[in-house]
């Protein structure tokens, strides 16, 4: 997590840009370019999707800490979208980005050590071994318990990768199993707990361990109780923007040192340029800017 | 789940062949050939796991009525792995076998409706669609509630799919969220509860949801108590063998009917030519047929 946090400190941003490109939210001369060259496949799909990643990276690598690609949006596009992930994650770490590959995996233990070779470590082939994908952190489904997760936090004390466990998400129908009361307390509650014994070993030089949360933006209330349960946990925050979260609501997933969280920001960054017009990168990097001093406005 | 049903009656056998193909489950002399041809690379390792994913598919096809090929073990070799899973689901598929893919994916809604795309649907390509990958179900992950499992079951309803939810799962430390006591009955019931209502508008002709219910074979008495709260659900039934569920434990999650769920099995299936000699299908053959008379003795 230490990796993160210096990035965060130097761009003095506290955000992430997701990454979740949907066809329609490209230009449609992008798109068109692209199927012009491969036909409306999944190729041309494929390189137009980059290619709209490309312009963002571009345009955020120096105010942006961190991008999070959401897999479903290049899982949706078979084999040439997987392609488009692994290009875009090789990508943004060239342009000194840190990347939260959003995968939500988890399983029973043998199976989590699969998908954590997957993407926090190395898979053997025979004598040598190779990185199937390569991002510096990955979100988890904690739903099996601590052995569907372990296997992920191993890896990243290995590898000095990061995951963030689901905790209290920001979707509308989270509370129907995360908000349940047991013990007096919600289940939310009780993964902190897990979270925060997952973590407990590993804390960084700036506190904080490679264990971190999912906490969403829209529910700013729970987030303030997870933040003193969880002192030693980063929080990433979805939800701002687009689904309804404030800045004042995403500050109280901050610690007094002014760090703990990072937020993200996926549609509101991606689709600038239909809101404001001028260009993708361009109306993105001044969206990202007005993000970042709304949300420094607020912690402070 | 009607087409799921004919298959296992016409073969007679409600069991599933887990296709978890780690690299040292398969025969050295296998392994060599596709390295020799490819070199130690994820290309050399997709090319013998395909292979090997044939054999066991060609020896069971008429015994078995499916497989469940779980995703981790073909992401972890990136690319080249994916390529040998959309290979196995298509060559299943042409030889008359039902494909579960054991993906538990599950997110928030509009990114759940992506990721039912991929592998329930098609994906809008320009004027065109297309299906990404192309299983006949698929499990789910329901952590973040209603609106992230909603849209799979909705694809399962346009497209004759089905999705088998997590509720109670056969490792060690699914209790730790799973058994959580809430208003007096454990969290897996309030899932059932869930799984259930989601699957209730969608009653197939032998009157069951396409909306199942994952249940570990290695939670007997759990299981007995869910099968009595969702007697219109399909239960997919790990734990079996090599995780220590016996025959007599996975009967409990039949019906009087003796349908309503299927008992999955990989590692005691795929490497049964190392614990019994022959080759890899006839091996493999010979121990579906045995789990097949093992649990339909027990379900009388």
């Amino acid at each position: 997590m230490d990796r993160l946090i210096e990035k965060i400190i130097k761009t003095g941003n506290p955000t992430v840009a997701g990454l979740d490109p949907k066809l329609d939210y490209l230009p449609e001369s992008m798109i068109k370019a692209s199927f012009d060259k491969y036909g409306e496949t999944f190729e041309g799909a494929a390189d137009a999707i980059f290619n709209f990643n490309k312009e963002l990276i571009d345009a955020l690598c120096d105010i942006v800490p961190a991008v999070k690609p959401q897999s479903a949006y290049y899982e949706m596009y078979g084999i040439e979208g997987i392609k488009c992930l692994e290009k875009t994650i090789e990508y943004a770490k060239s342009k000194g980005m840190y990347v939260i590959l959003d995968a939500k995996r988890g399983d029973i233990g043998a199976t989590s050590e699969a998908y954590a070779k997957a993407y926090l470590g190395k898979t053997e082939l025979g004598g040598k071994s190779a990185a199937a994908f390569d991002p510096d952190g990955m979100t988890v489904n904690p739903y099996l318990g601590t052995d569907g997760v372990k296997p992920f936090a191993d890896l990243c004390a290995a590898n000095r990768k990061s995951i963030f466990v689901l905790v209290k998400t920001s979707n509308k129908s989270s509370g129907e199993l995360q908000d349940l009361l047991s013990g007096g307390k919600p289940i939310y509650e009780h993964m902190a707990d897990l979270v925060k014994q997952w973590g407990i070993d590993s804390l960084g030089t700036r506190g904080y361990s490679h264990v971190g949360a999912v906490v969403g933006a829209t529910y700013p209330e729970q987030a303030a109780k997870l933040r003193q349960l969880m002192p030693h946990t980063y929080f990433l925050v979805p939800g701002y923007g687009a689904q309804g979260g404030k800045a004042e609501d995403v500050a109280k997933s901050f610690n007094g040192d002014g760090l703990g969280a990072i937020v993200n920001a996926s549609r509101s960054i991606m689709c600038a340029y239909k809101k404001n017009g001028g260009g993708v990168g361009e109306a993105a990097r001044a969206e990202a800017e007005r993000m970042r001093d709304d949300i420094t406005a607020a912690i402070k």
